[in-house]
């Protein structure tokens, strides 16, 4: 098992991704090597890839919803063997100590956690994601996949899964809670589908109703375009909790207004400009405005199992790696339903040629 | 029992309040008639009568923080006789048969409530608050005062108290929270006590260390100034739960970057200005935005009784009818420590002079 794996990878600003070889660390005594089968395109991997977050550390190997089946296990492990079908998500480490670790919110770790790609692992080398043959994960950060969950309807579940179901359940959707969830794409449409699965009343608000047959069939039982003004007029005080899964900046005060009193407008996208509130649109109904970043490990194998309880998976368009670049623009296009899922077996051809 | 009474009023907008007769209802079967003793100043009084809040109905008779005593009920009234000592809010009543009154929160009545005063009560008359020697209110919207909590110190309660009692309750000011409130003025000196009662750890964030020795005094821990730039740095993450009893527009991302995760920054003024927040400031820490306004008469109640069980009572500054207006001003200039309660007496001596 050789520690030179095949990828695919960004190797400067604005360039397109290209393959690419990188080094594995060896498998240490709480290590899981994992054989990547598909990793999701997340609009992170793009944003990152094109610099837009920051300094990106190239070459940037990207894909943080990675599934794939365990290759080999470091001689401490105690949690996989190999043969095993797993996922990783958007974290592969964090301190283990601090009161948010402790409690499994690694989300948040107080010391600073390490994310799966474009990040600096505990052993000072640059992490890098699942556009690859293989990744090498400390034990911790690995979840199962459970048997009847298919590896390439599963990959987005290990980020726009956990996005999303994490503040469902943080601020209650269930039986007798009205969701609105904003946005259909590749967040908003597991959103509706874990909403929905949660016993919750569902309602779409996209910008247009060009995806309304979509929303109902995932399990919504309304639609509504916020172009249109007289939505917000016919849905004052709708809902419970709104999940906002846009990252342009919303018109807060317009959405609070779809609120009944205590209801939540939770929001999982992070726009760069800020947004405007009346401080008068939370107060007079005891409303709330919250955000929340992906889940802990401990919920992330715990949404996994309710997926696989309850059959659900990402609605995806498996590609090629080839297919990556042109993906990207399909997604900055909105033209994916719902999700695209690299196929990383044309790596091994790539690699065979090479 | 002459239905007209003594009371100080604004006769039109930007007026000073001058003596003036008002008339009662006659007490209806579920109507308590309330001699007046104290009627603390609320910086809504002054809001209202000077125009700053949409046309007021004039003559205006300010007062939303009323104690006094009963003197007469009606043929149907179960909790009340003549004699008792009872307090009267912001709210004079409310539909009764929402979702919302039903349990009890009948502040956000959906029907629409009546306010105290500067309102149009279900007669179809204005209402007249308690800047006056008596008033008539249907009994499910007058509190009792427990045995032990003088009236003039309880009088500031029915609005500064449930305004921040009911915020720190619903958001977990408790043992083992970190709690700060930003402001100390009338609410902000009685969520101080009350936090403090209530088991939290609490902070004052006041802009300058000015009323230092007193916010420590009435329980805090700590002081920091805002003014400081070093104080945001210094108490980075350091809040469970941030009470904001400031009207001004705040810094948003400032005061959330005080909150750990999944902490609350809740506020309880309305500045007509809009305020900005990047979206980051919430999600990265799972952080909350709320806003309340009061309570509930079942949780007003409940208040005044914790308050009597743990001595507590508003710092006030007891004035005569005839210093109002100075009183006005003073309170304009944060020149009160830290409410002003009228002594309605001076309204009989007024009225006989007449």
């Amino acid at each position: 098992m050789s520690n030179t794996v095949a990828a695919y990878a960004a190797l400067s600003a604005g360039a397109p991704l290209v393959p690419h070889t990188i080094e594995l660390r060896d498998v240490g005594p709480l290590d899981v090597r994992i054989d990547i089968r598909f990793a999701g395109i997340c609009h992170s991997d793009i944003h990152t890839v094109r610099d837009e977050w920051g300094p990106a550390k190239y070459p940037v190997v990207p894909g943080h919803e990675i599934t794939g089946v365990v290759a080999a296990v470091g001689s401490a492990v105690t949690r996989f063997a190999v043969g095993d079908r797993v996922g990783v998500g958007c974290l592969v480490d964090s301190c283990g100590e601090c009161a948010n670790c402790v409690r499994g919110e690694e989300q948040y770790c107080s010391n600073g956690n390490v994310q799966t790609y474009n990040a600096v692992g505990k052993d000072g080398k640059i992490t890098q994601g699942g556009y690859a043959q293989s990744v090498v994960v400390t034990e911790r950060f690995v979840c199962h996949i459970p048997d009847g969950l298919a590896l390439d309807v599963a990959a987005p579940l290990l980020c726009a899964g956990i996005t999303t179901y994490a503040p469902l359940r943080r601020w209650g959707a269930g039986p007798g809670k009205r969701v609105a969830v904003v946005g259909l794409g590749g967040l908003g449409h597991m959103a509706v589908k874990l909403a929905r699965a949660m016993g919750a009343d569902v309602t779409v608000l996209s910008q247009t109703l060009k995806k309304r047959e979509d929303g109902l069939a995932l399990g919504a039982t309304a639609y509504y375009a916020t172009e249109d003004p007289a939505t917000f007029g016919s849905l004052a005080g709708a809902f419970d909790l709104i999940l906002n899964t846009v990252s342009a900046p919303l018109d807060l005060d317009a959405y609070l207004s779809l609120l009944a009193v205590d209801g939540v407008l939770a929001g999982v996208g992070a726009p760069a400009e800020p947004m405007t509130l009346h401080a008068g649109s939370l107060l007079f109904q005891r409303r709330t405005l919250a955000g929340s970043i992906i889940g802990g490990l401990r919920e992330t194998q715990e949404m996994l199992d309710f997926c696989a309880a309850h059959g659900l998976g990402a609605q995806v368009e498996v590609i090629g790696v080839e297919q990556i670049n042109e993906a990207y623009e399909r997604v900055l296009a909105s033209d994916v339903r719902y999700r695209f899922v690299i196929d990383t077996a044309g790596l091994d051809r790539g690699r065979s040629n090479g």
